[in-house]
């Protein structure tokens, strides 16, 4: 079975330029196999892209097991996705063959609601179409993701890698990038600001860098003391272990801005009192149990709990140059796709540093 | 022993002036009785304050029988206190003898960390030095509240009382008044935002006063379906049950701020819910356990949890000036000093709209 790509059915009318390799889970928790999809025809505002590299995010993980519940399959993760332009539509004027370029978490949304009109896509109000696990704008072709050969994504909700960035290592800002770039411009990061990050995994190794290129002094807090080297070299100025109880003795009001990357329940109410008056808490990942909350450590300092996702489609271009400029991406184990459910195995582990990257050209 | 005056040990130089009588509580949980304490001599920066009227806030009662740990006693409760000024030091600038004033919260504060340097003492890095249960600025001699005759209380943390407001109805907005003030202007409340209120209590129908005046759409959420007349009648424009869960699927992503005055446990994410785009719920009461938040809840909209404690001197005096020029004041029912224990008791059953207020001038 590995080896045999099946036939997804599909239409009549098959576009050979559109049909790709991928890999799928056939089913809730199965291992990924080979799997064969139909693109949908290029239409004018298209861009068909042939994918480079697509980055492992753990909510790949998270929807193939359907942990969070509504998964459907066959299901092709993926959307942290980077490649080069092979064809345009006719109307497509923001880019041609060659360009580099990413797609996320979503390829189109209402257009509609306040927040795309406000250029939040994520925060559409009916609900992005996200990249896979999804559906298109008719309501009922399945989206599929990243781990394939092409894709044909509307070209407003395509953007543009910096040419000076590599494509593979660029591939995790899609989403882990955007994840925590989101917030820290949200929440006015500038020189001066004292920032913390919990958890220095792929979104937190990406905080570290973001933040200390925009000025901030930054703490990395995390269980896992041999972090340390790491925390420094990515740019953090700090590093403190939060298995150590002091920690949350020494650091009493220390922050402006914590980042929170860790998706495991911690005691909430001790970061919060880690932050200084009006202080913010930003989630980035959802527990498995919902924490609880002292009212009074919100009180006595006016403090902040909060939670951001990912980033509307003008702010991802704005953090891909942001990185351009920087020289900023990610850290990154490159992997062949017949690797990938070995890869999640690690991922389950935290044994990657910091995000596992498909090389999609391996599905050939 | 409810009709005798029991005397405090004072020192030799006692001042005949700034004795007065009071109601205390002498140990956890005992119901108040007649007292009598020595005001301290008046400083050259001191104002001797004849105390007209002291409002009675749910967190006196949650002090005098211990609830939140740490009380000492003897305990004269009260900090919403208004009056007259009789008396003030030689470098009093502020106020002269015959000047309609009011004490809240505070009395000092440490006037050195940046919270006090930015006008925000109740975040004073040391802690405030309450009104009661606490202690003057030596860090030994306890403070005193309202429930008496008399205060001295240094001119820096003492608010002038508009000429046109009543002492009576005025002395609740020095407690129940600024706290729900601070955060509509801290979270910018003006026309065109839609605010929830949760809860119509003594610091609900302020925030309803408060925010209608401030220009928002206000709406009420109350368990209670009679609260409706009065919460149409201070300013609302909707009122919903929260009994009726129907309630939190009709007002999804309705408001951009949610005043919360409630003390009792909620399923704080329904509200949340409510919600729209970078919305805010603010904590002003403190639940005895601490509420599950689901960090999707947050993320999905941006959403933010906050807390608020009182305000500071400047804009509790913003505050004051505001109700001068909207004529608001609380909702009173006044009471002599002989039946405050009784009051405690309905304030236990939700039964007053919306304050008791203690006319002090009954202690003669």
């Amino acid at each position: 079975m590995n080896d045999a790509y099946i036939s997804l059915s599909v239409t009549d009318a098959v576009h050979i330029n559109t049909r790709t390799k991928a890999y799928a889970a056939m089913a809730a928790g199965e291992p990924l196999r080979p799997f064969e999809i139909e693109r949908r025809p290029l239409g004018v505002n298209d861009v068909l892209i042939r994918i480079k590299y697509c980055g492992i995010c753990h909510s790949d993980i998270h929807q193939v097991r359907n942990e969070w519940g509504g998964s459907t399959f066959p299901m092709v993760p993926g959307h942290e996705i980077t490649g080069i332009v092979e064809k345009t539509g006719a109307d497509v004027t923001r880019f041609r063959s060659g360009d580099h370029v990413g797609v996320g978490c979503m390829i189109d949304s209402c257009r509609e609601c306040n927040p795309c009109l406000d250029g939040y896509e994520q925060y559409c109000e009916r609900g992005p179409n996200f990249t896979y696990n999804s559906f298109e704008k008719d309501g009922k072709t399945p989206t599929y993701g990243g781990y394939s050969g092409t894709i044909v994504v509307d070209q407003e909700y395509v953007v543009r890698i910096p040419p000076s960035l590599p494509l593979d290592a660029a591939a995790p800002l899609l989403c882990a990038g955007i994840t925590t770039y989101s917030p820290l411009k949200h929440w006015k990061v500038s020189p001066g600001k004292s920032v913390a990050v919990v958890g220095l995994g792929g979104l937190g190794h990406m905080a570290v860098r973001f933040a200390q290129a925009m000025g901030a002094r930054v703490t990395v807090l995390s269980r896992s003391p041999k972090k340390i080297v790491d925390a420094l070299r990515l740019g953090a100025e700090d590093y403190f272990s939060t298995a150590d109880p002091a920690t949350f003795q020494k650091l009493v009001r220390r922050f402006d801005l914590i980042i929170n990357t860790v998706s495991a329940k911690l005691d909430l109410n001790q970061y919060l009192e880690l932050l200084q008056l009006e202080g913010a808490m930003v989630l980035v990942g959802v527990p498995p149990e919902a924490p609880e909350i002292n009212a009074a450590t919100l009180i006595r300092q006016r403090r902040t709990l909060s939670g951001s996702h990912i980033g509307g489609i003008a702010e991802t271009q704005e953090m891909l140059d942001f990185c351009g400029k920087h020289n900023i991406v990610s850290d990154i184990e490159v992997v062949d796709i017949g690797q990938v459910n070995a890869a999640y195995e690690r991922v389950l582990l935290s044994d990657v540093r910091y995000r596992f990257v498909i090389d999609c050209q391996s599905l050939k």
